[in-house]
């Protein structure tokens, strides 16, 4: 898909330089609202934070600028149309809540306090949020300043709605809800979200899908109380132990999980997605390193970035029975149990799991690793998130690399995320596709302490989103 | 070994018969001092018991009475020797304190205030510690007076040695430190324990072995912390899941215990052991009722009283690893653990386990069971309990069944205790077999609500007392 990259624009490329210390610190500005969503005391500041972005947003020249309540806090939603005839429609999602900051002993500075520094690479702008969303979110005002004076339009070349949400941080708890009720106001033909990252600051790149998730709570009741394992040690079964035999089936020898049915609808990958897979320079000690682990270990037949990205999982996340106190207690519990969770690919479904888990414990009541005496049931979340995957031959997608690969002059790869995120509740809510422009990088250090953004990624970020509404609108065809 | 049984000594009840208004008025008198040893508060009232017990001792006749202190709580130490040239020396072995009384509302008595009532089998004794110790210490004042005055003699015909600890109900956590201190005072050839009690109330019965114990707890770790389990899951290994398959293989298919060697010194049923078991008037449904189970399941090729009384067992006690709270949290968690225990038979030694598991740690990870990056250590106890196992054919095992015999004008049967107590203690430090003279019957609620004695079985164990002194100075052969 690396076709001839286009070369820079150098009207956009003055504009944005021309605007590099505004930019900062207007963007330092809004870092220095601590918008801590997980943090119910500083729910003032999150709502405070959406006042900002709706207040400079009407100053960027946007029309329309809401700001939407939910059950939780607040989004903003801005909208600006192109005015021109069978223009796309484009909503852009990113969030305005950051990260808690603890261990704030651990920060080498005062995590809502910005400042930029020199380093080897150029600049650096440190501070909470800076690149996780607000620097990814600011760099979208500086794009469309470049995008209009640059094209001499007094509109954007598609029909833009920007949803920022305030909850992401903490699970965006009532983004789907929110999306289903604004699902008029947000009709649109395709879903851009700056959230992400690149490969590296030498592989740029363009994330093209992320898993889905279904998560469950597996109990094993046996005795109606703890038993004295004196008393009845080897003459009833143990839940824990039966749990243990349980959880031990969920994968095979290879690391596959054993779920009937659960690769059924797997895409697999093709020969080309290897290939690109293969092509990003990937680390193995670096990846350990990030992973604090002495030794890859995963579904036999995958390199490990298919396995975080393209291949769905089954983990044990927690697992408790029985007296887990100091000392010893010498019982049989009665009860044990498991939280569980299943990262999916595109196109398994979350509604599928509980189907294939609950065929999985017949088979498993049939082979008798169920022994008898021990009650299963399963506690499933109300839903799941779905996987999304952008095939790498949409026109959206198409754009977006040609956008990132004339900003940086570089070839584009393209990544898959092993986590699950409120883009497959855009996908599946607005029924649109989704594609990323993220500039974020693997050092960024998001969810921890000394979060920094590289100024000149932030910089091409805003330049690649001008390129990419004059993209669109040439080559989108409805 | 039901040899003819000897008729009942019409001396020896009519004098027990004849002191039993005086017996239940002192047992009672003894039961209102709530000597709970769990419960730190009661300290002085497991104190006041130890004194109280002094007392009665010193009134019964018995030259030396003392009270020992340990770190914990105090024993009493009774000594009243034969005088007769090669007579034998005996441990007699009870305890003074008694177990919690919650859940206090479902008593239908105050706990503390005993009371006799009337019922279908005759007169019952209702009260903390009616059965479970103090009634079966005490009935052996009863039985020595019995001894002395229907023999004629001054002192008993055998050295008796009474210690009775006072904190059995804890774990006896200062017991076996107490007998290596007094290892000298309680120099003996035979100990008795009156701490047990008869299969049913129509099937009399003499313990003969109690199980051993080894405790120790196990620790996997993967990540340096908890990881994000859609950024890495499906490329580590995850503790968790590492647990439960290794878990799992800690029994086959026909839940033998996988260590190796660990079956190598059981001492195998014979077909007399099996005989003497199989005699025993076992219900199922009863059993499940009192293991609050809906299904029998252990060893294949035992049944449930074997498995419980002659098999060793591996059970997980506790299990646990990363997020165990409300709700879900998507981690690969950096550590999972589960507490073991090993109920041991004879010959079974507690050191042997900790070398056999390393053994078998070994094997899982040469087949691949601990995958790569998980690390696995073990802590063990550091010492455990041992079984022990009194031959069928001990003169002393002879002595105790004659003497229950006759008292109940019944055969006797045998059973083998699952738990583990104090008993192996005896046997280790004081170097002398250990045999069992209880009266407790199974509805006996002991550690429950409304615990009580039944009148009649303790006279009857003052009875077997008389006579035992007699038999074992008749036929012990040192």
């Amino acid at each position: 898909m690396s076709t001839a990259i286009e070369p820079v624009d150098p009207d956009v490329r003055a504009h944005v330089q021309s605007r590099r210390e505004e930019f900062l610190d207007g963007l330092m500005e809004w870092l220095r609202i601590p918008s801590i969503s997980a943090d119910p005391a500083h729910a003032g500041e999150v709502a405070h934070s959406a006042e900002w972005l709706a207040y400079r947003l009407r100053a960027a020249g946007f029309p329309t600028v809401e700001v939407w309540p939910t059950a939780g806090l607040p989004a903003v939603y801005a909208e600006w149309p192109s005015g021109d005839d069978g223009a796309p429609t484009v909503v852009l999602y990113g969030h305005h809540d950051v990260q808690p900051v603890d261990p704030v002993e651990l920060w080498d500075s005062a995590p809502f306090e910005p400042f930029v520094r020199d380093t080897l690479h150029g600049q650096e702008l440190v501070g909470r949020g800076a690149i996780d969303d607000k620097g990814q979110v600011y760099f979208h005002l500086l794009g469309m300043s470049a995008h209009l004076v640059t094209t001499g339009r007094t509109s954007p070349a598609v029909n833009l709605k920007l949803v920022i949400e305030g909850e992401e941080e903490s699970g965006s708890p009532s983004f789907a809800q929110l999306l289903r009720e604004r699902r008029d106001r947000l009709e649109c033909d395709v879903v851009v979200v700056s959230d992400t990252g690149v490969f590296s600051r030498y592989a740029i790149s363009v994330c093209v899908g992320m898993r889905g998730l279904m998560r469950g709570e597996i109990s094993l009741r046996g005795p109606g109380g703890d038993l004295h394992s004196g008393s009845f040690g080897g003459a009833v079964a143990n839940p824990a132990t039966a749990l243990a035999r349980l959880v031990s089936r969920l994968h095979d020898d290879d690391a596959h999980v054993t779920l009937p049915g659960f690769y059924d609808k797997v895409v697999e990958l093709s020969s080309r997605d290897r290939e690109l897979m293969a092509a990003l320079p990937f680390d193995e000690r670096e990846w350990l390193g990030d992973a604090q682990s002495t030794a890859i270990h995963g579904e036999r037949g995958f390199t490990t970035l298919e396995r975080t990205g393209a291949r769905p999982t089954a983990e044990v996340n927690g697992m408790w029975g029985g007296y887990i106190g100091a000392g010893g207690k010498t019982i049989i519990p009665s009860d044990a149990h498991a939280k569980l969770s299943f990262r999916l690919v595109a196109d398994q479904h979350p509604d599928d799991v509980p189907v294939q888990f609950a065929a999985w414990l017949d088979e498993r009541r049939a082979d008798g690793t169920i022994p008898p005496g021990i009650e299963v049931d399963v506690e499933w979340e109300p839903s799941g998130v779905r996987p999304c995957l952008t095939p790498l031959e949409h026109p959206a997608l198409q754009s977006v690399t040609r956008a990132m690969q004339r900003a940086f002059q570089s070839d584009v790869l393209y990544t898959r995320e092993g986590g699950s995120g409120p883009e497959a509740d855009l996908a599946e809510i607005l029924e649109a596709p989704v594609v990323f422009l993220g500039v974020g990088l693997p050092d960024d250090r998001i969810h921890a302490p000394n979060e920094k953004a590289d100024v000149e990624f932030l910089l091409r970020g805003a330049e690649a989103a001008a390129y990419l509404w004059n993209d669109l609108a040439a080559t989108w065809v409805r």
